[in-house]
């Protein structure tokens, strides 16, 4: 098991990020509720299945590679529930790296900018750039698992 | 994708059938709510993950066999939502099996028998015989998925 300590960010400008080369990401939730997701995930050759437990700032996270067989077996369980979207690592100060997503399809528009951290309390220290655009680490709905089913906030 | 329709009943006496050589199961839930289920199975030395959705006599099913290494990665994500039982299998006549499952720990004393159909038509002119006991597919209390957090039914 691992602690995902994470927070996210509404981003308004993509600017120079655009230039940095995106990864394309499908991924799909087989099973949802309010704190617990269990969700497939195509990320270049790269298949993870992984269960998150918990919301916001701090979630616990069991993670496993799967095959592109089992991916295939899958995958028709996520329908209503996907999320398309391209990834792009941004370096930050400190060996950080920020996440950009790009979201395409029902998504289109939508952009967001993750960090991820060891510590709660390097979390909270964390002063974002402002290219980053607001904070949404606590809003549930900009969570991925709301996005694939509910679309974009207003 | 698969249907899975099946019937399923409480059993008072195991009698003859505690003769029949049984296998372990050890089941967990990934994550669940009202209409979706994620469980990881060891049954024996066969590993799976299956996603069910809907309740009741026809669900659809999506499974994949795993790894030891896969369950054992993901085994823990299951703390709270697990089910131990050992299952028989019953020839009943026109080949179909009845699965009967004793189930142990914090269920002790719970037997359950399932009948699985191809046709819900076939699945409801099914005549049980005298020794099922009560029927409870529509008892969601009787599901493994509620039986694994909530226990035994009154």
């Amino acid at each position: 098991m691992g602690t995902e300590i994470e927070r996210k960010f509404v981003m308004k400008n993509l600017g120079e990020v655009l230039r940095i080369p995106a990864v394309p990401v499908r991924q799909g939730y087989l099973a949802r509720n309010f704190d617990e997701e269990v969700r497939i995930r195509r990320m270049g050759d790269e298949y993870t299945l992984t269960t998150k437990k918990g919301t916001g700032l701090r979630r616990a996270e069991f993670e496993t590679p799967i095959s592109a067989a089992q991916f295939d077996a899958l995958w028709p369980a996520t329908e209503g529930s996907r999320i398309a979207k391209s990834r792009r690592q941004v370096k930050l100060p400190e060996d950080r790296i920020a996440y950009v997503d790009v979201f395409e399809e029902h998504l289109e528009g939508l952009t967001t900018v993750e960090v991820e951290f060891d510590e709660t309390s390097t979390a909270l220290a964390f002063v974002p750039p402002d290219w980053f655009g607001p904070e949404v680490t606590e809003d549930r709905r900009y969570s991925n698992k709301m996005l694939s089913s509910e679309g974009k906030p207003e």
